[in-house]
């Protein structure tokens, strides 16, 4: 199925201590759909707290079998206001979210102005000072290709392989907000955010075009910018090949922000 | 000043018994930002619980004396996330925002889709059946003119006369939104919510074309269609003339769901 949630309330995606997951409250939504029997939902990856999905591919293994009509309305009815379920469709045959997706699409929303605006709180971080976008998307060219990204991961990361590769960014202005997006065959822990810091620091004249490809070279956390806080992230879409179909429901049109 | 919020967690804009209004949350941020002398907030107009203002003109009268980049920086430091101050500029001299106001717009955004969006919830009055939007927009033109509004106003309004003049209705559709704009030189309490009720009816097929202006012949609340919910309503500005000019921030560019 295709889920889109607001990550402000949520550890993030997967189960953990000290907090409400979106696994557990999407599982939890199955079990009752499913008349008690427990569900296991698995997502095409995990997202961190405060982070928002426009669209995440979940798969859900149960030994109870709805139509995907009565799927659809039964969750959206059980699921809390801030996730929805958008589309539902039979699971290809040995099909894997996290192993099949080819690639992701991650958006991250820069609000350029001084005032709070009160509509976008959480879903934007917002900068008061003007950024360089040319700056920024030249340095951005540098991080293209397969590198081995570990001076963009989190200390925690548990990814076994830090090569990644990475297939597009872009820096776009739309309106009062930057937007960074950037796609790729598969992301480290805090990738996006440490690569969104690392921008902004050249975007606000902190840091020279070339400090960005440096970083990328030195393999150093140090070498990187700052992490850019979650609320501003948001995870457009995992791709697979061939599509997934939906057969009740849809996928959603652009992206946040557009 | 200029204001801006959402209306989800107050009982509107008005002090109240019961809840928390934003004429309290905003008169005391100026109470603590003027060091405890009271203030008192005027604001163009009121509006509903879970009514959004996407900018709204404040007379904020007080003893103490502040540049207009202190008290714009100091409320948007002292309002809660979902209150914030746009713009401030010196009062003109007799300024009076309820008389001086010549017109107001307001926007009543549909959502026209199946599943529930987890990004616009409260923003927005979801409807998941296509509606006619021929049919609205044609509805929608027997009720411009100055005219006696009374069967499309609540049972409580305290307006000493129903007449108003509704300058402009534009049903407009906007990706998988309905936007229904109104301009008036004043609005009658839920008149809006009441007017989108009633069109909303016609978009359905439940209601002809002809019931709408006849409902506005027939002064009769019971002749129009049910209140709106709140949530989608957006007082998007009064108009002032000649314009208010701002010393400090800046009005909003465009309208909300644009």
């Amino acid at each position: 199925m295709l889920l889109a949630w607001r990550g402000d309330a949520y550890v993030g995606w997967q189960r953990q201590p000290g907090g409400t997951s979106v696994q557990a409250v999407v599982e939890d939504a199955c079990r009752r759909l499913h008349g008690g029997v427990q569900t296991h939902a698995l997502a095409a990856g995990r997202t961190d707290a405060g982070v928002h999905a426009w669209s995440q591919v979940v798969r859900i293994e149960s030994a109870v079998c709805r139509s995907v009509d009565a799927t659809l309305r039964g969750l959206n009815a059980l699921l809390p206001a801030d996730i929805a379920c958008l589309a539902v469709g039979p699971c290809p045959s040995g099909f894997h979210p996290v192993r099949d997706a080819v690639e992701k699409h991650y958006r991250y929303r820069i609000l350029v102005r001084q005032g709070r605006c009160p509509f976008r709180e959480g879903a934007v971080w917002r900068l008061p000072a003007a950024l360089d976008t040319d700056a920024m998307a030249e340095a951005g060219l540098s991080l293209l290709g397969k590198h081995d990204f570990r001076a963009f991961r989190a200390a925690g990361c548990s990814s076994p392989d830090p090569v990644k590769e990475l297939r597009s960014v872009q820096v776009v202005r739309r309106g009062d907000e930057l937007h960074i997006d950037v796609v790729g065959d598969g992301f480290l822990r805090h990738q996006v955010r440490i690569i969104v810091g690392t921008l902004v620091e050249v975007g606000l004249g902190r840091s020279p075009v070339a400090a960005v490809g440096a970083a990328l070279a030195a393999q150093d956390r140090e070498a990187a910018g700052p992490t850019a806080p979650p609320g501003g992230l948001w995870l457009v879409a995992p791709r697979f090949s061939p599509p997934l179909e939906w057969t009740a429901g849809q996928a959603p049109v652009g992206a946040p922000g557009d």
